[in-house]
């Protein structure tokens, strides 16, 4: 493929991941774009400003002689953890900011859009277009943390306001829990070097299995709700030390957005509060909780190396991924129909550096490696997961306590061999 | 006087205050009218809401048969402290409040005005009257706030975005410093009934003084750096126990919104970031930094009683009150020009009752005096209180570490008899 | 008087205070020495090794040429808050260090008492015998703190140890609430110069005080549980709102040592628990409760200078002061009798500068002045202050919050003129 | 092997372990063994509790009729996690108590004994024989944290109390730094069942391993100040995004208890404080640190996998864990000598589950399992790990902050395979 047409290539997927962007953000006024409802939110805007500041710190500001940064400050306000490239804005903070705003934002992405247009339009090096590649990704990967992000915005007071309205939800039931065998052995698991990847699936080597079987589909919330009943929250036999004690600082009782309402559990979703539906996917879980629900289920989590063994031979579908119309899970199909989208599944794997791995060189060696600590793998994507972002190897990761992901689980066992 | 012409006045008066909130919202942006920059500030949306609430909680609920709530969660949300009225949202989360938006806030103020001025057309009680009147001052106390708590907003991060433009400055210099002497003996304070006043000004009641003089003016910006210069926030002699704990653990240096840029001082106003003018009063420090400068400068703060013994003659005139073409202190007149306006002036008291002091009865007595613990009592306005809203006897009061007030400190000395 | 008889009787008085810190840590053992039970409990051992380090540092380094310290660092270590004297180990950690034992302070203990009595056998200069009676106060202050502290020590976990066996309690019984009434008018107040005082009570200055009434006793413990039962822990209206904050985030029901068992209260008492007295004094509450008492009563607490315009006329009985057979307020007895003594009592006084208020000179002057700002004012001793160390003009002084001081109230009203 | 002459080597076992225990603490007065210098340490006093209480709740409860508890709080106050057997005292809380004291104690490990040497001699079954086991190694890790606490309360203040005098340190020095490779492929990992082994040692299981070199000899002083002399400390590209983050929290700029002296470090040992020496194994880093060196060396840590398949074939040897005249790692010998004792190392592996990793049944169940997220694995024992305590397979774990731990590191590389 000559660099002629990946430039092309590039220009064309560049436009629409940009404009997905703006599209998501758009049914957000400026109020909600400026609310940091915890540190672990950033706000809508700053997600904006923040993957526009990418282009323009790794491609611009090195391959477009005497670029002048949009604005002097930027740098400061919208690096997110890059030590390399200098001092930031504290996270924490970032809702205390109300300026630069919203339109600003906007306008700073325009300034940049053109000059990448300009530059891309120029017959740049492959070296150049594999960053604007890495940088359409990332901007990928916060448009997922965008829609996070919002929901918990919105899900603050007692408004419960919708990001969306309600489409109708498809009336499927859930499947009885089946089993995929998987018989154990030497696998290979990570990057093939077929298409992109993150540095952090890299290499790709080979693990030893024991047998095992994976469930066809997610817990459901009709699980979930069995798991309540059965005192799940109240029983510190089934859970970490590190969990339980979470369990009682936070007060949790369910799943995040879940709410009581007289007999009935409601949720909050992206299209306003509705009850819990038995058969959707339980969502918003953190690993503490996945870990006690398989304990408690008499089975356990898969590792990350189980999951890909099994799911590395399902194509991602993208009927399960982010679709606007549809913004929270709904219930599987046969087999392992939605074992790619729907929600991100909590693996038993702690987040490590795969045998050889070796961070990118420069700046954006920063992006993957330096977190491979106290996090847990995530793995499958979610309904809120960009079509074209996923892919089997990817491997997702967040602190054991965090919520705000749309997080469930699959449970997994060991077979005889 | 009779009810019609009272409420007369009172609609006129009602359409004043109310519209000087909305003019001095207007040069926020929605992302400005959000931001809560630290627990003590309030959104301006927030203000907004709840100077509304005031009125639609004490006035028209009450009076007006058969009131629906404009909304069922505002009561909630914009309570502000008022037990007797129930749970409210807390303090510190008004910030994570991305709705009502500022629009949603507009209608609401909009609709609270109309059932407003339908009732005082109504030729409605003495005693309602009463009651709009304390909520227009309520609106006015919140007004300050606003002003306040926009330019805290506005100071966050590196933009040092103005409120305003800046307006020319007057070239006048300050005077030297000069005293009033005062022979002391008994004197009486508190509000003598001629107008309207807070509870906490009644009753009044005699103090008995020892010979004191209080300074013609407040300590000048060029008189504080003398006292910066001198090691004043490095010396701990001169600082209360608490205070000198504060200055450490916040690591001040300076008043707020200063910071040396080279061998200059440059200050952020809502006008924008400036250097630091000398002749004109130093603003925004605590008690502590207020208490430590006069112990520097050998003398001491005065008492509220001193304050008001002197200041109770002298009329308040509007020229260093809020005006929207000057919202920093300008240098003092001649002689006890600036009493009233410019900054206010901590005092030597402690906020306590008066003797023989009540609450106003119901949920407005919570207005007042359940405060009465730790907070040290400030006097004479600032160039951010509106008109109108002022009078010799007004007690205003912070805890000893707040900044973000435009305070300043005028002199006192013990005098021979 | 000669400075020779001063000295005899200052050497007399320095061994007996000296004694009595000892006599009263003997019960505690080296565990109860050394535990820091919250930040504002000391150690016993660490008072017992502050008390002598004031006479180190202020005596012996400045008035005998070439004295070695006897250890080098017991200067960082036992230095409480004295800025002029250098840096110090954080108040909050000295229960961190469990060097030096118990019993390397009993010998700084004996080492400094050798010097000392060489210094005071050799006819030293007045000015030096002043120091030390300053320093002797300050051990005795020390003393009723030990106390406070050991009981707060002891009380931690669930074992409740007696500090020393309970004796037989008296078996009266409260009077029935009678009033003191006062005309008013201008009264002096502070130091007339005829003992030892602290300089916070002087200068003597005249205040002017309307008629007002004194309760001839401090509220009961019976008469606590009656507010208890009406709810008082759980009205915010009877709470200064920092009060109600604190009784919410402490879980406050009922004052400090008091807990229920089934039907009945019981309190923890340095001899140990057991069933409240309906007849004592109520005990270790903060001030917060004791402003909320007196609104619950329909009454008020006293004035520091009304309380004073009574109780100058009453001398300082030692019957009511520390008692080793006796370290719990009993029942008053008639009229004023028990106004020096049983309980410390919350005044609605801030702790301010006297007018005219000027510190000693040099680190002392660091003793009381610079903790003028949030405290409240208690006056007339407790059961656990030293004889010898009270008189009318005595100004205790503690954060509103605090509970574990020895302190009750004692209720005023307003008469009319 | 009978249960008779099983249950005689226990009993002798019995009295070794905890003979060893009192030995241990009888260097440390009442004081030391009461304070609990950060919530991580436990006092002394409550470790010896706490092992006593072990036997008391899981043996003499359980197997003695009508065993009466020695006290009835003791359940309450020296259960650490285990939460099946009921609520317990606050962590955090456990230097907040002077009682019991260190004789009653005494007096209780007294009575357990007493009580437990009745019931083995009583030819109990097998089943109590392996619990009464377990007791021991219990005891036997909490003897190192003993130690471990004890250091860190001795040094805290300016005093660096010596726990014993320091003997004569060996004058060899450290080896140059060489490599033993292993050529990978499947190896056997965990307990094989041929002596006492905790449950997260079980099973033993296959494990996959690319090839790789471990180091002879764990990182050197010396080396590490080659570290902190590059820029160790002060450059973030080396760290992991956590461990930078605690870096300039914490303020470290070396292990801990190391201190600059001038130009030398010192560093605190349990024979106080003394400089230094290049040739002993550094000790007393976080995993973060010896993540950071790993990574400045161009190397990495071992996994425990890795470590293990080195170390298995290395018998262990008692000359390097805990001896009383020799309370400090000392320079390596030639090849793998210290693999076993000096310090612990860091492994590059997160504490999880073995597959198929079942806990003990009951409440010991909770002795490991519940620990299993965001702890990293050391692997190797020190300096102060009792004789008979350690074997190959066993698995430490704390988490990546932990510095008070006697912990090093030993590096491990890729080797072409």
């Amino acid at each position: 493929m000559s660099s002629n047409t990946t430039s092309a290539s590039t220009i064309a997927r560049y436009c629409d991941v940009r404009r997905l962007t703006d599209v998501l953000a758009e049914p957000l006024c400026a109020e909600d774009q400026t609310v940091q409802s915890m540190p672990d939110v950033s706000p809508t805007k700053w997600h904006r400003a923040h993957v526009t500041w990418f282009f323009e710190e790794f491609v611009l500001a090195r391959a477009v002689p005497g670029h002048e940064p949009v604005h002097p400050v930027y740098r400061y306000l919208f690096n997110s953890y890059y030590d390399a490239v200098g001092d930031r804005h504290p996270r924490a903070a970032r809702g205390l900011l109300s300026r630069p705003t919203v339109a600003e934002v906007g306008r700073y992405r325009g300034l940049v859009d053109r000059a990448m247009l300009d530059l891309l339009a120029s017959d740049p090096p492959l070296e150049l277009l594999a960053m604007v590649t890495l940088g359409l990704h990332h901007e990928q990967q916060h448009q997922e943390l965008l829609l996070m992000d919002a929901k918990h915005v919105l899900s603050q007071g007692p408004l419960d306001t919708a990001y969306r309205p309600a489409s109708p939800r498809p009336a499927c039931r859930s499947e009885p829990l089946s089993w995929t065998a998987h018989p154990g052995g030497v696998v290979e698991v990570g990057d093939d070097g077929s298409g992109f990847a993150y540095d952090n699936e890299r290499p790709r080597h080979r693990v030893l299995l024991e047998p095992f079987a994976l469930a066809d589909r997610t817990v459901t919330s009709g699980e979930w709700m069995a798991f309540i009943d059965d005192g799940g929250y109240r029983r510190p036999e089934l859970w970490l030390s590190e969990g339980w004690a979470t369990v009682r600082e936070q007060g949790w009782i369910a799943p995040l957005y879940w709410r009581p309402d007289d007999d009935r559990w409601t949720l909050f979703t992206l299209s306003g509060r509705r009850f819990v539906d038995e058969s959707e996917p339980v969502c918003h879980i953190s690993y503490f909780e996945a870990d006690a629900y398989a304990r408690w289920a008499g089975a356990r989590l898969p590792t990350e190396a189980e999951w890909e063994a099994v799911a590395s031979s399902v194509p991602v579908d993208a009927a399960h991924l982010l679709d606007l119309d549809r913004l929270h899970p709904v219930p599987a199909g046969r087999g392992l129909a939605q074992i790619h989208g729907g929600v991100w599944e909590w693996t038993a794997s702690p987040y490590t550096p795969y045998p050889g791995f070796t961070p990118e060189p420069g700046a954006v060696g920063e992006y993957n490696g330096k977190f491979m600590v106290n996090q847990q793998v995530l793995r499958g994507g979610s309904c809120v997961t960009p079509v074209g972002h996923l892919r089997p190897t990817y491997r997702n990761f967040f602190p054991a306590a965090a919520r705000w992901v749309f997080a469930g689980l699959r449970l997994a066992r060991d077979e005889r061999s």
